[in-house]
């Protein structure tokens, strides 16, 4: 790979660069790391919004109509399609690519949908870092649409800077779902398909669970909880306010209540930035990913560089007839590794 | 934890001692490595049997009534739910343990669920451990009971003796999901509510995949290719021979074909023993279990006892700014750990 003829692409927006960038990254082809760390300085520009929830909430549809919006706004936009779920759902993101046709030729909008298998590290790992190479490339928003299925939504809402939570009519026993921690990482919360029974329903439980309703009192309190006292040497440190979790209604496929949505996304964007909470976040992620750098690179050198699989084989006879136990072949192998660490 | 008066409980086929014995690994606690490690031999009796499919396929139903008939052949089985897609769908395993309710009152019979959240070292690896505890506890059959979502059926077949998958003429594109690398791991095929309209047509789609209705045809290039010529000094070593996964149709409400699926696992089982596949698939996840634990524990060990970080956290303003790169501050405490390690 010539890093530098692939970076000079990259910054000239050019597709075939970009391309490029981002299949070397989602496959950890040799070099993907020099590439990740070259494009370092160039990340922080783009705004990235997570959309999340059950299947057949209209995540699609919904990606689709926030595109459409945000180009009529003036700003670029790429979409990374990521579903955990496949092989058994796999049919439904070609189709979903399909769908987003009306907005994919537009050279504004860029749309990859990201494979489950083979990422070195783990899915979500290289989702974040297949979103630097779309923030270095200059789009201004990337929207990263994920299938709800547990451990995703926490992901999503780590790698955006606003979680977007879709919801349904028939998502039904919406304070179950909203019980399950779920409620805590969205940032605004969407009930789609409003013209179906029961969405208004949904739309109260939601927001008595966040406290709306209740005058915002313990929401309140949370955000007290988190105040400091601002020392007098940052008089100009603004006061924390909490935000307020708008809940609201649309018909994704009609396109009504979208530019509300776009509309509370950007409003929480400036929200994030007024309370410097936008920083804070991006320095936690900034942690995480060298954290997860670690650990996929600690992975790859013991196994694959160190004596370790063999060390597990020249014992397995021995594990086999219950001599000795997995888990004391992996203690003589750690403290092979520990061996005069210097950390 | 008294690990000696654990361990006699668990031996002795106490219900409290298999409870607090599964509860300590499953949450991690204190000295549950060297519970495993106590155990470990004691386990291998049990034939471990994975229950996969799409939601709706109707897995608990199946689960349960592959349990009564086991119970009715003098058997005594433990079946772990696992549910990587909570929360979003967390209400329905507890639905399925109460539906479970007609065998839950059996001693010879015990259902526990898997959380998925705050397992060390990921859900794969806890809910294995768990079968090892109840492979020491006697249990002659483990079910794993797992919804269909892309990695678990990876997941699943990795950590069982016979993988049967669960398809409904309703899963559609049935072809889609063979090809999917599902054909692979499934060692039975089951499609059941076999009453619907659809099932022959699916059950053709994925026999013909199969390459049943083609003779057999490729299935013995794949065994042959897998031949090799015995040695003098193992004259006894069987001839290897294909497993043809069955491809079976039920009404699991009603009871219709369980018993030919109870046939198909045990006959599986029968093939494995006679061909020698079990030994190997046994030592192959005993080889990959002790990865797992020097993962899981030099994970711990890089996070919770060195100073990595605390490395990070000295970098983060420099990694904010753009001066180095979170891969470049990752490089560094990999070059620390590395230092003098005997491996």
């Amino acid at each position: 790979m010539d890093l530098d003829a692939l970076l000079s692409g990259l910054r000239a927006h050019k597709p075939a660069a970009l391309a490029r960038a981002i299949s070397t990254v989602e496959n950890g082809r040799a070099g993907f790391e020099q590439l990740l760390a070259a494009i370092h300085r160039d990340i922080g520009r783009a705004y990235r919004i997570g959309m999340t929830g059950p299947p057949g909430a209209g995540k699609s549809t919904m990606t689709e109509r926030l595109v459409s919006a945000y180009r009529a706004r003036g700003l670029t936009v790429a979409v990374v399609a990521v579903d955990p779920t496949s092989p058994f759902s796999g049919g439904a993101l070609l189709g979903d690519r399909i769908r987003m046709e009306s907005v994919s030729l537009d050279s504004g909008v860029f749309i990859r949908s990201m494979a489950t298998r083979g990422s070195l590290g783990g899915l979500a790992t290289t989702t974040r870092e297949v979103c630097d190479v779309l923030d270095a490339a200059g789009f201004d928003r990337i929207i990263v649409e994920t299938v709800g299925v547990g451990q995703s939504e926490l992901d999503v809402s780590r790698m955006t800077d606003t979680s977007v939570l879709l919801l349904v009519p028939e998502s039904g026993d919406g304070i179950q779902t909203l019980k399950s921690g779920v409620m805590e990482i969205a940032d605004v919360f969407v009930v789609n398909k409003a013209d179906r029974p029961g969405a208004d329903k949904l739309r109260q439980e939601i927001e008595i669970t966040l406290g709306i309703r209740l005058g915002n009192a313990f929401r309140h309190v949370r955000a007290h909880h988190g105040v400091k006292t601002a020392p007098a040497a940052q008089p100009s440190r603004p006061t924390p306010e909490a935000w307020a979790q708008p809940v609201l209604a649309t018909v994704a496929a009609k396109g009504d209540g979208v530019a509300e949505v776009v509309d509370a996304v950007e409003q929480h964007r400036a929200w994030l930035e007024r309370t410097g909470e936008l920083r804070e976040r991006r320095r936690r992620r900034l942690a995480e990913r060298t954290r997860e750098v670690v650990d996929r690179a600690l992975g790859h050198w013991v196994w694959a560089e160190t004596r370790a699989v063999q060390a597990i084989h020249e014992r397995l006879d021995d594990v086999e007839s219950g001599r000795i136990s997995p888990y004391e072949v992996a203690a003589a192998i750690l403290d092979g590794i520990k061996q005069g660490a210097k950390i």
